[in-house]
């Protein structure tokens, strides 16, 4: 079975970070992904430098990328003037996002819900592909976990602009396994038509289960960041997305097909690892692949 | 459903770090940890000191420990030499324990495999419960992947003796859920009677996708260590054991009962942090449960 891997580092990797690479520096190691097999990225996002400086690179970084034909390039947007931004490069889908939770849409957003909700709708009459991401899905550091049934609403409100694929968001890693599967299986059998993604994150240390949970109830499109770093600024308690060579780690080691080179990410991560000038959270930078063996 | 946690932090968490702690802090440990509702320790080993430093104090845990009725205390035994030592305490059970793997069991125990399975089967005919723990059992750093029928002959060799139950050790975390669940599948049909338990370790992230995996294929007893701390001196990438309070966090949150309560073994956490001087693997001692929520 394919799984799409999403490599979002450049973006929700990035953003947290104090050392901000050079765009150089960000070209570089997204070839080197591409080199490793990598073919979805969300590569940045519109949106003021003054809130998120590690993103200001944005028309740069799209413009220096040495593209390939069969790599697509997505960026986020979060309002009206970052789809303007961003429609001025070459990018080839926008993902666009909001929260399920009223509290973290006002920080994240400064907007309500239904604000958003109504830009969402805008934005996917745009003749690009849009995906939308709900973002605090499964739970919220500021209003706690949330029933299945919540979404549903949500969900109603977007999928009659046909957006090109849905995503799921556990912003900061709340999300368990059985919940995972649980919502997953809900929105796949109410709307079957929908490409349906998840975008996790491992602060509690359910990332790679969560990973399962979503396969078992069909999702086959995951967001993940190289070395397992990034974070949302403005959510408590948010840690690393889901670690890419970690995850196809696993699902190569399990028989499912990535088309992805686990050494090469490794490679691509131990470099982030310098620039960054700590230790990332991934772990198989560390230990190796699984048939990986020592001399005795 | 009800999930037994077997608490390895004195043993397995602490066999391999530096700073050693004093005997009074573990038994104030282990007193904290059953406060929070831990029935199951596996407490030291009776190893020789030269090689296990940190054990040291096996006899002197033993007698320290205010003892209660409905908690079993284990110790780990390698050789004749610590079945006798074993036997002078007041120990409940024993784990003995050989690699499937003939390069990690000559570095562990300085045995052939077959040396090691003779020992079990003296050690079983005691009079004292045995559980019968193989290490490697999916793989070795040294020997790679194993597959599942390779341990067949070794568990018949010591099945009928009647171990008080069989553990799978990941010793180095190489296991994938996959392998988990169809390994325990295929040895829990082979020897429906026998209590079967795993022994994970999270080196590439696996972890808590592997208990699931095991609980899917009817594994109802988990060794796990406070933290995340651990990993086996003989065995090169080896890091730490899935870690106490992340595994009770996830599964209490998907509806399984551990009995155990998360909020103290975070506290107890924070105090083992504390004592350790360093940064300790677990996620939720950092994050919160997924339950706690912030002021906005």
């Amino acid at each position: 079975m394919k799984i799409n891997i999403n490599e979002v580092v450049t973006r929700d990797g990035l953003q947290i970070e104090k050392k901000i690479p050079s765009t150089k520096f960000k070209v570089n190691l997204i070839d080197q992904l591409m080199d490793a097999g990598v073919k979805r990225f969300e590569l940045t996002s519109f949106v003021h430098p003054k809130y998120v400086p590690q993103m200001a690179d944005a028309e740069d970084l799209f413009s220096e990328i040495d593209r390939r034909s069969d790599v697509v390039l997505s960026a986020l947007v979060l309002n009206d003037r970052g789809v303007k931004r961003a429609k001025r490069t070459p990018v080839d889908e926008l993902n666009i996002t909001f929260s399920l939770s009223e509290t973290h849409n006002r920080k994240n957003a400064n907007s309500t819900v239904s604000e958003s909700i109504q830009l969402v709708r805008n934005v996917l009459q745009e003749t690009i592909p849009v995906n939308v991401c709900i973002g605090t899905a499964f739970g919220c550091p500021f209003e706690g976990l949330y029933e299945t049934e919540q979404l549903i609403p949500v969900i109603e409100s977007v999928v009659e602009y046909n957006p090109n694929s849905i995503s799921l968001g556990d912003t900061t890693g709340m999300a368990n396994p059985r919940q995972v599967e649980e919502t997953c299986y809900l929105i796949r059998s109410k709307w079957p038509e929908i490409k349906l993604g998840l975008h996790l994150h491992n602060s509690r240390g359910m990332g790679l289960a969560n990973v399962l949970a979503g396969i078992r109830a069909g999702v086959h499109d995951f967001d993940t960041a190289l070395g397992g770093i990034g974070g949302c600024p403005f959510a408590p308690g948010a840690t690393g997305n889901i670690c890419t060579e970690d995850t196809v780690h696993m699902l190569e080691q399990m028989g499912y097909e990535t088309g992805i080179v686990v050494d090469k990410l490794i490679q691509a991560a131990k470099g982030l690892e310098q620039e960054l000038g700590k230790s990332l959270p991934g772990q198989i930078m560390k230990s190796g692949k699984s048939t990986a063996t020592h001399p005795a």
